[in-house]
């Protein structure tokens, strides 16, 4: 398996966690030096938080590890295209390579809505490889909001 | 004095304190009902994190303050324009109205940038009030700026 899945994999983990507890499951890692530091998944209904999306935590656990906000030499894995809000987050954390799964025409930001990283006020911009683990994110998205619509 | 210059007189002393902790001058309020339920001010040094805008924070408290993550009756007071990720941020929260003082045309996501809040991928937008506070604003960046530069 190469290790680009792996990571992903830890990711999808972090979204059916996020699932079971009755969060949006997306997931999200971050890897650096061949190994994952950080990984979370959605917390907004738990922690009450708009900006508890599985990238935010996920960049804020790995800069409190590294006792640095640069994480120039850092990856992220996340299982759904980030949307507005993460991009920039990303773009912050001067985030080295994104790699994303599901794209995201409704909220997404990369490579839907407003495309943040090719814009003027975007300052850095990861290296963006889509579409990896991407049926499995869109199934668990799929799942989990047919399991609402239904109250389950 | 007219009852919003003061909470933006409360959000430049929250970007007055951030300043005297060398972070960089924005600060920001959340009123709901007329009183100030959250306040804070930039601490993305502090806290080695890239998200720790003021906005960011500000409605972090508020929702922790009321338990709840949409903010729907409240209003924000930030002494800059927002930046695209708290452009989002303020979506999401559902904020009612958004008072800013200067414009960042490097960096904003309002009335600058990806002007988030026209865009079909923002699901929310908040009314929108700017330029006040804005000088009072603006020369506290430029100051905090000019003395970095000075390596003072």
């Amino acid at each position: 398996m190469p290790v680009k899945q792996s990571f992903m994999d830890a990711a999808l983990e972090q979204a059916r966690l996020a699932a079971a507890r009755g969060e949006v499951p997306v997931g999200a890692v971050v890897v650096k030096d061949g190994a994952i530091i950080a990984r979370s998944g959605n917390a907004n209904r738990a922690r009450h938080d708009v900006t508890a999306h599985a990238e935010i935590l996920a960049i804020r656990e790995a800069s409190e590890h590294l006792a640095s906000d640069r994480l120039s030499e850092c990856d992220l894995y996340v299982t759904l295209e980030p949307c507005t809000m993460c991009a920039a987050a990303i773009s912050f954390a001067r985030i080295r390579r994104l790699y994303f799964g599901a794209e995201d025409e409704k909220g997404g930001g990369v490579v839907n809505g407003v495309r943040f990283f090719e814009q003027a006020t975007c300052h850095h911009a990861p290296e963006i490889y889509a579409g990896i683990g991407e049926s499995e994110a869109a199934t668990l998205l799929r799942d989990f909001f047919r399991r609402k619509r239904e109250g389950a």
